[in-house]
């Protein structure tokens, strides 16, 4: 992608200041995951977006940490972000946003409610260490692409923003859930645009839940990501892992390392299954 | 533990409901982590327990997921509780807290910021599918306790609150860190109580981090934590892991298993590495 370009990301989380000290947001309806509802992952990308603005200005741009809990579905249109900054601190910042809509009644409802901090990542020196190493899959033009062929409305969809590509199809997109809830994959932006740090909020969450190889579904309830490193240009490696069901809960933890194999986002959702 | 005999867990997080809505707490010095510091899980318990109370009145009485920013140092003392209720939905009902002591001036000053969910896991079947299981720890007998002839003052500290028993002293223990920032030990509470969903949330935040393996140390800045089933009487087997140190964070990840294997609680923190 051309430097300079705004990529599609960054094109459908706009916000306006407002005069009250929040923003005007309009959700776009190209980051849909079926049934007229919008990516949890898109939504956070959204909030997270001013409440980086708003902490830049205290010298702390760069979120560190950020934990959302998705009260009600989101829909594409507008949207209303009222942000708190709790503390400047020496090294980390705090603050919150609330995402409202308008509900059946006109009425503001919240979508979504964030916490997250904030640092200055280039204040300090990596100083890396690393227990665990990116996934080693074959380069991405070696690998398949997830969603070639599909018949969904990919216009409307995430999977039409976002291209996966797999070594080999899991068996879930192959109607034979494998039992296996685990995945390694690349990720990158179908325009050609690189992934940036607050974009992989988003990214943690773009995928199909790996509790598909075990024939379940499930919508995401609360989502807490550590954004450790800006990513370098370039595809993105994501591991994907759940390990417990129970009550109708599961966790599912997200990494993702840049294309230099630098570990860049870490995150866990718990989720709520849906029906058998 | 004769059962109803308050537990010192239950005994110092007590909350008076105030007239405003709020509660009075008083975290009490029995629960420091040195240097007059109030240890991060007990807070965390402390502030969810009112919480819960309010949740338990809208038919959700099970905290599944806390998510806590810590702000500032909690020292011991009177505390207040401000909490919201943000949705009362069908399986899952969300609220959040807010902690304040007084600060140098009187003045009060958020210590600790809290989200959390809530639902009923006895209206569903635990229905559980497990990826991985319990460590696999000699019985708690046959293991050394960590803190066995310390000079530090248990009176004040979590080291006397609970009972840490180890199949092998770690490296940091006998100042040589081994390099490997992973633990599996038992934890149960030094006055024989048995653990509840709630205290879990101490519970993963109880240990000393680590990385001390590594020869450092830190503080929580965020933890996030599952609570996913209501513990069986007895030890809880613990499985701690530091995969990722950079720009002077790590993240910790801290699962529980109770008596009988089932796995309980799954947290991760983020926490801010103290200079070399």
């Amino acid at each position: 992608m051309t430097a300079g370009v705004i990529s599609e990301l960054e094109e459908d989380t706009p916000a306006v200041p407002r005069p009250d000290g929040g923003f005007d947001l309009q959700l776009s309806g190209r980051w849909g995951i079926g049934g007229g509802r919008l990516n949890g992952g898109y939504q956070l990308a959204a909030a997270l977006r001013p409440l980086a603005t708003v902490m830049a200005e205290a010298g702390r741009p760069d979120p560190i940490v950020a934990s959302a809990s998705f009260l009600r579905p989101a829909v594409p249109g507008a949207a209303r972000l009222a942000t708190t900054v709790h503390r400047v601190g020496r090294r980390v910042a705090s603050g919150s946003a609330q995402l409202c809509q308008p509900g059946p009644d006109g009425d503001p409802r919240e979508v979504l409610r964030l916490e997250a901090s904030f640092g200055d990542l280039a204040a300090s020196a990596p100083d890396r260490w690393d227990g665990e190493s990116a996934p080693r899959l074959p380069d991405p033009e070696d690998c398949l692409d997830l969603f070639a062929g599909t018949s969904l409305p990919t216009e409307t969809m995430v999977i039409g923003r976002v291209v996966f590509r797999v070594p080999a199809l899991p068996g879930w997109r192959r109607r034979e859930p494998s039992g296996d809830p685990t995945a390694e994959f690349w990720v990158s932006f179908a325009d050609g645009s690189d992934a940036t740090l607050g974009s992989l909020a988003f990214v943690v969450d773009c995928a199909t839940p790996v509790v598909s190889d075990l024939g379940r579904y499930s919508s995401t309830a609360q989502l807490t990501v550590h954004l450790r490193e800006h990513p370098a240009p370039g595809p993105l490696a994501c591991r994907v892992r759940t390990r417990h069901l129970a009550h109708g809960l599961h966790e599912e933890d997200f990494d993702v390392w840049d294309s230099t194999g630098v570990l860049c986002a870490q995150s866990r959702q718990l989720a709520v299954l849906g029906d058998r």
